[in-house]
């Protein structure tokens, strides 16, 4: 049987263990988070029935400050890929030296198949659930896969009524229009745009010749398409849930945001132009160009297409997309 | 394989439900905790390493008042182990018609094999990692099988220093010296009394002509075997972990009171008196009896031993000492 | 133009002041509220628009304590009657030495033309409005006209919500298995009964003999009938909004209490009875009877009607159904 | 009978919904002020007796943050003035684009005709009646009409005292010593200089040709003549409740100034200077000039004086000084 | 140098820790309180000068609960006093088994020659000052030496205005219309009675041929003095800080509260009976009676006067009036 | 008998009081600190017994806004002392006009001879006791002599566990890994050099001619003595606790710091270099420098050795080091 998330993510840690020869004491800590809490979510929905859906918010350091961390509405989130993302998130704080620990949360449920009203009640309602364990100075949500900005703008309203003022800091990534940050939307895309620039600057690769394939068309990798492009790079092909699409001489980015702005979900199906073809997701990652920027969900890049894999660089804008096993593939292959 | 714990309680609830013609609603949100909250809990032992333990407070329901459960220092205890216990505290709360839902603590963790201090340091962690979800008007904890009022005391002096001021109503079961109430640790054992001398009444038995088998020896059996035989009732068999002690003419609750409490444990082990002899906790279910009353764990009487035993009544004096399957068969047999 | 409600209030205080020689400095204080809030209260009807309320909630005098007052649902309220029903709240507590002030809230609203999750969410909102200023030590409301013990419940709930903890004492009047207190919401009528007999105790009538009307059939009215009934008096008369109900040889109260139950409002409307004739509650209240309950909203015996009532008796189970001018009138004629 | 105050700000809310065609639920909403809070603020006199003065605190809107306003001591302040200028706040807040909603307060009262020390007792009390709903994150009250930085110094000390804290930031416009801003007092008068001097460069207008008139010359006209006179300016004509001053070849400011500051109540009363005549206050805003700047009170030039204003612009430092028919006929006008 | 009041007290804490044995961990914690807090006092008196008061509060232990103690006003009052009567509190709420530590608090002034408005300010200043520490879960203040009910009543509304709600748990010995306890003012005076009354019949002496001299006639000596008057025995001498008042037939109690009543520091000042002489307060030590009940101030009968005390029976309704060397000398003698 | 350091301070204060003339009833104010707080610290020592160990705060002026100060740890620490510190804290925060008021903390214990482990539980019971008073908007602790950032990093741990959040507000000087500013550690030491090098600037000094002394070698002394060298000077004394060390040649700081490093209490003991010999930290004070830094304790310079002072500039590194007699004698003699 394949292992978890978690396991694999605790096979690193202890990697990493080993090589800085951890205080045993600290280890045996930073093996498990510390504290989990899982809450029943009744919504009414549209309806009229109740439907209990199921939350989690699991905090796995604050030694280094009060934990930060997105939260997931996702129909297969599981409490082993919470405890996971929530320890990889310490480490990106520790990584960046932010003074703040990780966490992550989670609501199993399915974002597209509910109303706004739906998913308004059950924002709320795990807003409340949370609440003792959350705050400014305990620990900041943050928009992940299936929520946004709305979503966290629900969130700062519920404990702003909750507590009768405006309280702005217990969340990021809310509206600029209630105090979120300017460019804060944008970051992980920018983030992949600049990490790509500086690749090619080190490796004295021509920018405006250079093909680029973006997995994830989200926030994350609808930004880095558009910014790569704008710098100069040929986007030859992106792709969300719906596949992927595939234009030799450079796809339309800008064409294919104002058509996913239009879709109730903000996909790109349906999207047609002349010398784009349709691929599959797994024919996009194994496409022969010089930059691969995986930008959807974690381990897409696995023991089993690693070798499959052809672009010279990978720039990574999701949370762990590329596998240890893969990495170490690469490695290997002195890659 | 066989159905956990959590499992059976659920049975019993859809048992209930169906005859009750339970709203789906309402149904939904009573199967599962409102609540679980799972912490991790480093305590430096006395040679100076560091453990971590796992501890759990799960509240079931807050829809009466607030919740009501005790907390558990157990090896082998589980998650789901914990969860049905907190929905039947709920039960329990709304039988008895007081204004509380309920809720369960545990910690995994072997009591027996710790010193005082380590058990402090546990129960102080313990306590600051629940302390969001606890408290007066939230939720309160008591004692249950591996703590004691000790434990509690711990716990009212981590929540007092805590908030700087004495805090009372955070906990019961607390010591008498500390804001205990008077007549609590008798309490359940004095209820397995009062209920056996109603049954004998309601039949019209002789108190002086019934003869009792207790199994466990804790706060309930042994309150429960010295106040029966205070009655008048021939308490000829009792027993704890390390095995059973009969003797036909009655035993001598007093001096096993007394032996138990210089064991370190306030076990039994070791005692002895002319005309008793050792059994096994197994053979002390099936005594010939007219009451049986079982004050240990949860599901002793279960399909496997239910037709061997022999009392005419059973007391339970333990949560859940009697499994579903066991009733089954009695009602069967028109017991 | 005739004075407002508040202003005859104020010529009570004015007359009270003058006659006990009241320090300048205190009765200055007392002739305003120490406080009034006025809040808008936008609810979501159930077609989907919303519609904003006027909700208030008025502090007179917290000199002797936390305030209490009732809140009043009325398509009618003034901000006007709030602050002299406020304001005889405080004479009220004072009167019967309870450490506490007077408060008033009200909505202008017609609970009779709302949904019931109108209404909730009406009075969850409103709650949360007034919640600054309301509390255990602060304020405690109760339900008055258009509210109940559902009402109270909610707001409750909504308290504890916010608080993320149960919050019994914010409120009284609430249902009897949210903690309310047995025998409230009977206590006013009983409050008629008693007052009634002592009376007749006191001028040697026969009860047997007694007749009484009773105007208003709600929380006061329906109980003082069924109480003074059930003791022997013969209720010839009784009225609610859809009028008066007259049987001189006594009416069956129980039936026209099952009779209200059934309706949506619990109105006698459509109550039929051999022997029951119709009259307009203007008759009801000049009928001539022993004793005249007015039990239904302030200011029924004015200087208008004062002449025409015949009753030996009034027993006021209302906030001030008697006007000044009337009690002048009666005292002027030496009754 | 003419309008109030209020019900001229909401026609043009009225104008405004319609261009913008606002959707009703919202329209609604704005309408009329969340919350509005009447006081009542007992203050022993200096010769000892009791007043009861009558304070308010209007929150118009708390959908873009807290709210943000001043606080009026001014004898003839209504309830209905109050709650225009806060929906007036909450517009300047939106147009200006800073996450603030708008709020209003006062005091009816003649701080003219008090001593310190009884506005020291006024202040005080109102501040501590309002406490429950302003604050940080709430509602944060500023200097306005009758109230300067020390009524801000004693509201910021009495809630420091109250919470047995310094508390910095529950109030704007305090002194600097005490944390204010520095400029913050100059801020408005420097606005109407900076615009001022923006229309003349547009218009093409030579500053040293341009003559100006100021209405008002307490914190903002004062601040505004001085700065304007020093930037090359020709103010002719400034005025205050004592009537207005005017010299053709340009006032001395500064020397005005240094008078005022000796003035009790900073009145330029009994200022006389060589070339400077005495006008009414109405004379003034009909001056020949190029510039009228109305720093007084709302609705100075209105429909009844608007045909006689000679001025080339008018620059309004007073909230609302020029009424909306008066906007209208100059509108009309082609001005 | 003689003693301190404190090293006297330390001396029972060792004479005692020695006979119980006491663990030296514990011993050395109960020997300095936990907390001191001196505290400058500004109070501006009615002259308009500014003085500063120095008060304080010291919490000797909060191990059994939160402390108690009185706060006094007294021109002499010393921190080492204070330290001592704490300690005795801590040793009285543990004899009588109350879940209390022990407190004391006091003001260096003269509450005699300062005026209401004064002591008003006074107390109120001195109350904020010592907030942080004081409350129901903490620290509950009572009146003492130079406070009374007012005084108590003057915290009470100190802390309930900075909290914005009523707060009738941080004080005790408040007025009753404050919610103070009916009994409470008389409780010390009616205990020395009855301690008297145990003896008399302990030692089979007749009440009505005992007589009685009581040194003090505040609130526990004038008690005192009534009650056991009203019980029958005869009371021959009372005294206060204006000297003794001696009548061998018993003297007329009530009236000699009547004429205290009326004094402006309710001193028998000026009081004149037929039959009743004045002595000296050393006098009245002395006195042969059966009872001597000294209700005064601490450490009256000493070593000097221990001899020449001729009464049976000493009765202390003061906190220490007999000091240690004098109990010393009682012993020796066999007394 | 010498003055008392406090006696001194408020000679300081009598003196600048008369000089601008102060106002008597600021000046009574300004004479002692508002709260005292003298607390009992139970510490657990390595070898199992119980010390009581004396832990002070005093503020002194919140008239600006919270206080400041630092927590001295020493074993000669007297209130007296505490209090003298905690008033020219006031001064200096004024003096530089910060709004901050002037406090100060001491525990009377040996830092050198405790254990780490000792030291936390130390500081962290001292942390608890005093926190009622402390805080972001109360009171800020630092570090001072025999305390650092490693104790305040305790303080804040400690803070922050209790609130179940982190705290970084409440103390400064903490660990730069905990959020201590960059630079904080350097910066008294650094403003020794600056103020050096003005002076030397100003009285037209060569800075590679200039010789320096340097009394004390801690965070003040070596930082000082190092950046001086770095700029040039010749650093020929410096001096800690162990004596002085000299070079007329100019003495090797990076080389005597790094020797201190290694040290357990950060000391130069032991330290040998050529041409380096021994002298006396009283030789130090007298040398033949141009430039004097003390930068150790208060009162080094006094009446007794002020004559013999060589040096042409004192710059003064620690708090007070210069008495006031001291300075007389400067001044007198024209220096």
């Amino acid at each position: 049987m394949s292992k978890t998330f978690n396991e694999i993510v605790l096979e690193h840690l202890d990697e990493a263990a080993k090589k800085v020869n951890l205080d045993p004491d600290c280890y045996v800590r930073m093996k498990q988070p510390e504290r989990e809490l899982k809450v029943s979510i009744p919504v009414r929905m549209d309806d009229g029935h109740v439907d209990v859906f199921t939350g989690y918010r699991v905090q796995h350091s604050t030694s280094r400050g009060p934990c930060k961390g997105g939260i997931r509405y996702h129909p297969d989130v599981t409490l082993d890929e919470v405890k996971a993302l929530a320890m990889l998130m310490t480490w990106k704080c520790a990584v960046v030296n932010i003074p703040y620990g990780g966490a992550k949360g989670a609501v199993r449920c399915n974002p597209m198949e509910m109303s706004e009203s739906e998913l308004v009640r059950l924002t709320r309602r795990y807003t409340v659930m949370i609440m003792p364990i959350i705050g400014r100075q305990k620990d900041i949500p943050a928009p992940d896969v299936g929520t946004d900005e709305d979503t966290m703008g629900w969130m700062m309203d519920t404990v702003s009524m909750f507590q009768g003022q405006t309280v702005l800091d217990m969340v990021t990534g809310k509206p600029v229009s209630l105090g979120g940050s300017l460019g804060r939307r944008e970051a992980t895309g920018r983030g992949v745009m600049i990490c790509t620039l500086e690749i090619l600057k080190k490796f004295g690769k021509d920018i405006s010749a250079t093909t680029v394939a973006v997995q994830g068309f989200g926030n994350v990798g609808s930004v880095a398409a558009d910014l790569l492009a704008e710098k100069g790079c040929k986007v030859v092909a992106v792709g969300d849930v719906t596949g992927g699409y595939y234009n030799p001489k450079g796809l339309d980015i800008k064409g294919m945001i104002e058509h996913a702005t239009k879709h109730p979900f903000k996909l790109l199906e349906g999207y047609e132009c002349n010398g784009t073809s349709r691929i599959s997701n797994e024919e996009l990652l194994t496409l022969d160009v010089d930059v691969l920027a995986p930008c959807a969900l974690e381990r897409q890049i696995v023991k089993r297409n690693a070798a499959d894999v052809r672009a010279k660089f990978i720039v990574a804008g999701a949370n762990g997309p590329v596998s240890r096993m893969a990495r170490e593939y690469f490695r290997t292959k002195g890659l």
